[in-house]
C-alpha cells in the first residue's frame, strides 16, 4: 500500500476484518499491544489507527476493556455473505470432457440450495435417525470419562466399539474379531484407504456397473482405470463377465463392489454367486473390496450374508453406521483380512488418531441394544416409502419406463425411454428445485444416459408426490421432443 | 472341514466365536433362524448343533429368549487376549535399511506398555487439558441440536467452528475468513491432504532438519524426497541454505516447516526472517506448508505471528487444537490460500463429511471465551516444567551436553557428547521403562545420532526426576564405553 501511512494501513486492515465478518458487531478488536506486535509497529501508531476508526464511527472504546466494533457500523457495512446460488450451468457432456465429480457437484449434491427436494441425493430425512437417543449416549459417555475420551487413540479404534462392530459382522456371517477391525471416519474414508493400500495410479480395477458414483469419482481422482463389470438389478455382478475380465486383463488389481443392496440398482447377489465370486478371486489372487453399507437395510427378516463370510482373508470388508444410525458421527470400519498391514500403513497417514467421543457414543448405543428396535422401525419406513414411490412412479411416468424393485435400501433405479437424456433432465428439474441423480454418474464410460436414480428416504407427503409428478412431466416432455 | 457333519461344523464355528471373545459370557448367541440363514443349513441342523454345545456345557437356553454363552465355560476357555509386550528388538541401524516409521513405532510410541515414563512421546499429561469443561460443552451441544449434529456435513467444516478458528488466526496476524478455513480431523490429516494436493511420488520437498518426525515418516510413506534445510535451535530454518537449495534444485515442489516453536528444537524464526522466507518462496513460485501446531504455546505474552501473515496466498497454514485443548476431539484445520481448490479435491476424498459433534463442542468452548484462561494456565505449567527439566538435566548430565532453551512448547532438544548413539541409548532405557526420542528420527539422512528430544509435558514429580537421572546415568555409561 504505497503512499499510505502505517496507521492508515492498520486502519484499512481493521476495516477489512470488519467488513469480511471476521470481526463482528460488539466484538472486541485486538488489543493495542497485540496489534502492535502483529504489525510490527509502535503502540502509538496503533493508537492513531484506532482513533481514526473511532472518529469514523467504526469502533468504540469501553473503559478498562478495550475497543469494540460498533453494531451500527457493522450491520451497515458487513458484506453480504456470499451464498452459493442455484446457478444452473450447462454441462459440457461430450465424452472425456466431463468429470463425474463435476456432475455430482453440480446436479446431485446441491445441498446449499434452499428448497430443493433431494430426489437425487443419498441423504435420508433427519427423522429417520434416532438422534435424540444418540445424543443422550454421547452426553453420558463424555461426562463419565472426560479425560479418557480426550486423549490420542493410536490404536485402530476404541476397543469397546470394535467389539460391538465385530458383533454386527457376526450377524453377516463373519467370524471377525474385534482385533481385526479398523475404525474409520465413515465408509468413504475406508474406501479411500483401502484403494490406496492396494493400488498405484494407472492400475485397473474391476468395478460393478452401474455402481456407486463415489467409486467412480474416487477412481477418477486416484487415476485408476475402471474395468466395468455389468451389474444386474436383481442378481448383481455378472460372474461370467468378471471371469473373462480377469482372464483377459492380467493387471486387474482388485474387484470393487457392493454384493448386498448395491447402489444404485438395489441388487443383491444370490448366496451361491457370492461363494463363486469369492472362490474365483482367491484362485486368481485378486483382492476384493466389499462395500457393505446397505447390508443392514435389507427388508428381509435377517440381513444377507456378507461376501466376506465366504473368504475372510482375501476380502476387505467396509461397513458404516452412516446409513443406519449416525451420518454425523462418522463411524465406519474396515475388516481387511490378510491386507491388514497395508491398510493400516495408509490408515495411520490419514487418521493418525481416531475420534473417541463419537466412537464411544455409537458403541454405547449399540451396547444398549437399541439398534434392533431402531432397524425394524427404519426398515418399515423405507419399505412403506418404496411402496409409495413405486406406485406414484408407475402411475405417472410414460410407458417404456422400467423401475427396480429392491428388497432393501432406499434407492429406485429407473430406466427411461431411450431418447431421454437424464443429464438434461436433471438440469431442467434443478431449475424447478428438484434434484435427481442422472444415470451416467454410475459408470466411467458414460453409460446409462437414459437412467435415473431416485432417493426414497424422504418424508413421504404431498410435496414429494408432487415432485415425482414433475419429474414424470419432464420425462414425458423429453420423450415428446 | 471334510469329514465333519454340518452340525459339527456349526458347533465348531460357535466354539471359535466364544474362544476368540466375539461372543462373551452371558451373551445371546445368534438365533436358530439367523444361524440357519448364515450357514445355509436347515433349522433342524442348527438345533442339533446347539444341543451339542448345550450338552458340552458351553451354552444354555433360556425360555422364550434363546441360547446364551455359559459364564463358567467362557471364563475357562476364553483365549488370553494377546497384548503387545515390551519386547525390545535390536534395530538394524545401517543407513537406508531403517525406516523412520519403524523406529518411531518401536521406541517413541510404546503406548501399550504399562509403566513407561514417556519422555520420548509428544503426549501431554491428561491433567493439562480442560477435559471436564469440554465434555460439558459437548453434552450441551448434542442435546441442544441432536438432529442438526447427526447429519452429513459436506462443507469444509461447521460454520461456527470455522468462524472461531478465523479469530484465532487473527491473533496470529492473519486476515483469514471463516470461508477460507477447511476443518480436518487433526493436523496430521491436514498435512497428509496438503502434501498429496501439492506433490506426486518422487517429488523433492525442502524440509527443516531437525524437523518433526511425522514430516519425515509421511514423506517416506508418500515416496517424497527430503531436501534437508538446517534448522537452528534459536532462529529456525536457515534462509541461505533454503535459497541455495531452491536455486540448485529446480524441482523442489514445496517447503515444509514450523516457523514457530519448531519440533524438536523449539526454534522460532525472527519476524524479519519469516518475511524474507515468504517473499523468497513467492518469487520462486514454491508453495509453503506451515505447520503451526505449537504457535499458541509461546511463553511470551502474545503469540508469534504466523508465517502465513506475510503471504496469505502462497502459504498453506495448518493449525490444530490437539496440543492446546483436545487431542481426542480431532480438530485441526487448513487455510490453503491459492491452493484451496487442490486441497479441497483431496480433502473430499479423505474426509467426505466432517465430524459435527466434536467440532461443535470445540466451537462452543472457544466461543465461551474459556481458551484465554486455559492457555495462561497451560503456559505456566509448561514453563515451570521446562524450568525443572532443564535444572535437572544440567545437574545430572555429563559435561559436553548442550540443551535447548525454547520460549514455548514442551520439548527440550539435547546434544549429547559425540560418541553417544541415541538409538542404542533409547533401547537400553526402554528396557528400564523409560522412553526417549532418538535424534535420528528427526531427519531423513540419519543425522543427529547423538541428540535426543525430551517431553516436558509430564506431571513433574520424583518419578520424572528419577527418570531424568536414569537417562543421565545411561548417557554417562555410553560416554565411558
Amino acid at each position: 500500500m504505497p503512499g499510505k501511512t502505517k496507521y492508515e494501513q492498520i486502519a484499512e486492515k481493521m476495516v477489512k476484518l470488519i467488513e469480511s465478518g471476521v470481526l463482528q458487531a460488539e466484538q472486541r478488536i485486538p488489543s493495542l499491544r497485540s496489534m502492535s506486535h502483529q504489525t510490527g509497529t509502535s503502540i502509538m501508531t496503533v493508537i492513531q489507527a484506532y482513533r481514526l476508526l473511532e472518529d469514523q464511527g467504526m469502533i468504540e472504546s469501553k473503559p478498562q476493556s478495550g475497543y469494540y466494533v460498533r453494531p451500527d457500523y457493522y450491520y451497515k457495512h458487513r458484506q453480504a455473505v456470499v451464498l452459493p446460488e442455484a446457478q444452473i450451468q450447462t454441462l459440457r457432456t461430450e465424452a472425456d470432457e466431463v468429470k463425474i465429480s463435476n456432475i455430482i457437484e453440480k446436479l446431485v449434491k446441491p445441498l446449499d440450495y434452499n428448497n430443493v427436494i433431494p430426489l437425487g441425493s443419498g441423504l435420508q430425512a433427519p427423522s429417520f435417525y434416532p438422534s435424540e437417543q444418540l445424543s443422550v449416549h454421547m452426553s453420558r459417555a463424555v461426562r463419565s470419562d472426560p479425560a479418557g475420551l480426550n486423549r490420542y487413540c493410536f490404536e485402530a479404534g476404541h476397543e469397546t466399539l470394535r467389539r460391538e462392530l465385530a458383533h454386527r459382522m457376526m450377524e453377516a456371517g463373519c467370524n471377525t474379531s474385534a482385533e481385526d477391525i479398523i475404525v474409520s471416519a465413515g465408509a468413504s474414508q475406508a474406501l479411500f484407504i483401502s484403494l490406496k493400500a492396494l493400488t498405484e495410479p494407472g492400475d485397473a480395477i474391476a468395478v460393478e456397473s452401474p455402481g456407486y458414483y463415489g467409486f467412480y469419482a474416487l477412481m477418477e481422482r486416484l487415476q485408476l482405470r475402471a474395468v466395468e463389470i455389468p451389474c444386474d438389478p436383481q442378481t448383481g455382478l455378472s460372474l461370467p463377465d468378471l471371469e473373462s475380465a480377469l482372464q483377459k486383463n492380467q493387471k486387474i488389481r482388485c474387484v470393487l463392489l457392493s454384493a448386498n443392496l448395491s447402489n444404485p440398482t438395489g441388487a443383491s447377489m444370490p448366496e451361491a454367486s457370492k461363494k463363486t465370486l469369492a472362490d474365483l478371486c482367491r484362485k486368481q489372487e485378486v483382492p476384493v473390496i466389499e462395500d457393505d453399507v446397505y447390508g443392514e437395510l435389507s427388508f428381509r427378516l435377517l440381513r444377507p450374508r456378507a461376501l466376506k463370510s465366504y473368504d475372510p482373508e482375501n476380502i476387505i470388508y467396509i461397513g458404516s453406521m452412516s446409513k443406519t444410525l449416525a451420518p454425523g458421527y462418522r463411524v465406519g470400519w474396515i475388516a481387511a483380512g490378510k491386507y491388514r498391514r497395508q491398510v493400516l500403513d495408509y490408515y495411520h497417514c490419514v487418521v493418525m488418531s481416531s475420534n473417541l467421543p463419537t466412537q464411544l457414543a455409537v458403541a454405547s448405543f449399540l451396547k444398549s441394544g437399541g439398534m434392533a428396535h431402531h432397524l425394524r422401525r427404519l426398515h418399515k419406513t423405507h419399505q412403506e416409502n418404496m411402496f409409495n414411490f413405486r406406485n406414484k412412479i408407475a402411475a405417472s411416468f410414460p410407458s417404456g419406463t422400467r423401475i427396480s424393485n429392491p428388497l432393501g435400501g432406499y434407492f429406485i433405479w429407473i430406466e427411461l425411454p431411450e431418447q431421454v437424456d437424464s443429464v438434461i433432465l436433471a438440469e431442467k428439474l434443478l431449475a424447478q428445485n428438484i434434484s435427481i441423480a442422472p444415470g451416467i454418474i454410475f459408470s466411467a464410460g458414460k453409460n446409462y444416459r437414459n437412467y435415473i436414480r431416485l432417493n426414497c428416504a424422504l418424508q413421504w407427503g404431498p410435496g414429494v408426490a408432487k415432485a415425482i409428478e414433475t419429474v414424470a412431466s419432464e420425462v414425458k416432455r423429453s420423450v415428446a421432443d
